[in-house]
């Protein structure tokens, strides 16, 4: 293989795909980078057998071929390079050389022979979307999964297809954030996958690198494909709790409060609390709510204007819950529903989002 | 004790005495910051009995009095405030309330009688100097001194005074920077002080807050006075190594080296490096230098032009500590002084600065 390539198109491309490779790969040969020169194109490829990224950027090709080499270092020599072409030749004992202006430098691959593929599953269904509408619904409700290994499928992200409505789906159990938004695709996609948390973080980097982004989904496998740049992802198995079954409909109260006014007083009140699960407290009478919080001796308090009408209540919230959500929405205005002080409560604000908390005990 | 103060004034002073706090204190009440309100002004110091910071801010005082907070709680609350006046007042068990706007907070101090006082030690030689030309020497030399406990002097920073000229040294046993600086004073200020690196680097802080400081160097105590904020700090007893005997006078070749072309070639080489300690290599003939290194199969090289007339020779040097240097330096060029690849060499550049490195075993 003998390539040509500008220094920054390289370093570029070489961003893109380098965090799918893992920091312990499973074999030797998934701690390097997979590149093929080919038709005047270099095709680069980082995988570590969860999620797979590719991306083909344009170069000059002398001798077409395809090698691996090392991940980290590859990435590092290329970025140090001076702005200006670099040269790759690389011999067939997969022992590359590159040269920019007066550096030199020669490191050792592996076969690419032995690089594994994440294949897909043939299966697909196919739509496209906005990159910059997924990656925002996406990053509406992505906190709100699990961590708790020992439930895996709630360490994902659902994506469930109903007709032309995609509903995006995060819980950990004791808080359930949802989003919907609409396709233009008559088709029918009906069906549901569990994307991986690690997915749902580099698929909302790669949304940011476009306009437009194809979805495929299949039984096994997602694949988005944005530009020149594909993500290929293993999905998680296992059916995902019903979640229609933990979003109420009806509500006795509401009350409508300004998002940033009910961040800030929430960041505030709840400097004091030395235990990040301990409850801030929203004493709601008629036009005024009171966000407070107690811990031991110390306490704190700050009244808000809000359009509340209903009779006296006093409801205790996780304050992390509640601001998590806060600084990812866009409204103006964010409306709480809720019976009383211990059934689930329901967060609106930004349009097709719903997000279902538990009140604390007080 | 009760204040109104504005929050942006209080915040920027909790921010200075606040790294003097520390996060394990010997006693509880070390946790907390120290504040006093007198004569119109405040007094902020936070002491870990190591190192003391002390600033005085104005604010309107209604009642004189004394107390200590929780020092990451107080300042956390202070930030989160609105920018508007605060209103600190504290009861005689030492509950301090605190409002701005609607905000309101109970917390609860320590009383001021047991904050213990990091004290001075009466003598003190002093001088006043350019913060702004301290600081620099200081960030020019500190990376040099050991991170080894078991020689306690050698972890510190040895401030040498004899008659207009203050060195500095830093050194780990391996390499030693020094900086010489004059100062415009004629009374006989001779001595020696070991500062930790602690309170060079919160020295550095401070130094960059005011035009100039008021040096004090006392037996056990060193003290640095910049605007209305003081720090105190505790000097390392023992003796320091002689710097003059290291720093050899006679070398029989040099080469001088644009600064910013060895830094990027020695960057760029040694990007193969698997292990920090390995060393790059410098072969320099006949108007040229040819930086090199190996890694198992790897290599990497770069010519750079340089006005060496000497002997052929191969210098074998670390790459990190070469790079430390030059990235603190500000001059266009340096200048490497060898006698031959076993002896050590020195690298001048900035006016009053001397590196002495070993070569390594190539």
């Amino acid at each position: 293989m003998k390539i040509s390539i500008d220094k920054n198109v390289l370093s570029d491309g070489l961003v893109k795909v380098q965090n799918a490779v893992s920091n312990r790969p499973a074999i030797p040969v998934l701690n390097n980078i997979l590149i093929t020169a080919k038709d005047n194109s270099l095709t680069i490829t980082g995988n570590d057998m969860n999620i797979s990224i590719t991306t083909t950027i344009d170069c000059n090709v002398e001798t077409e071929g395809t090698t691996t080499l090392p991940a980290r270092k590859f990435s590092q020599i290329i970025k140090q390079l001076p702005s200006d072409v670099v040269t790759i030749s690389t011999d067939d004992k997969n022992i590359s050389s590159i040269s920019c202006q007066k550096s030199f430098f020669k490191i050792s691959g592996l076969s690419a022979v032995d690089y594994p593929v994440l294949e897909g599953d043939g299966e697909y269904r196919q739509y496209t979307t906005s990159s910059n509408e997924f990656r925002k619904a996406l990053s509406k409700i992505d906190y709100a999964s699990s961590a708790d290994e020992t439930r895996r499928v709630l360490n994902g992200i659902l994506l469930s297809i109903r007709g032309n409505t995609v509903t995006a789906v995060a819980t950990d159990g004791r808080r359930l954030a949802l989003i919907e938004s609409h396709i233009d695709d008559n088709r029918d996609l009906d069906g549901d996958v569990i994307l991986t948390s690690q997915s749902v973080n580099e698929l909302q980097k790669l949304l940011s690198s476009g306009d437009s982004v194809d979805v495929s989904l299949g039984a096994n496998r997602a694949r988005f494909e944005v530009g020149d740049t594909i993500l290929t992802a293993k999905l998680i198995e296992g059916n995902y709790p019903n979640f229609n079954q933990v979003v109420p409909t009806e509500f006795g109260n509401h009350v409508n409060i300004k998002r940033s006014l009910l961040a800030d007083s929430i960041n505030r009140v709840s400097v004091i609390l030395d235990n990040s699960s301990s409850p801030i407290k929203m004493s709601l009478e008629q036009g005024k709510a009171v966000i407070q919080s107690t811990s031991n001796a110390d306490e704190s308090s700050e009244p808000i204007d809000v359009d509340y009408s209903g009779q006296p209540v006093v409801i205790a919230l996780n304050p992390s819950f509640i601001h998590d959500t806060l600084k990812r929405l866009e409204c103006e205005a964010i409306t709480l529903k809720f019976t009383d002080n211990v059934s689930p409560i329901c967060l609106l604000g930004d349009e097709g989002f719903k997000y279902i908390i538990m009140p604390m005990r007080g």
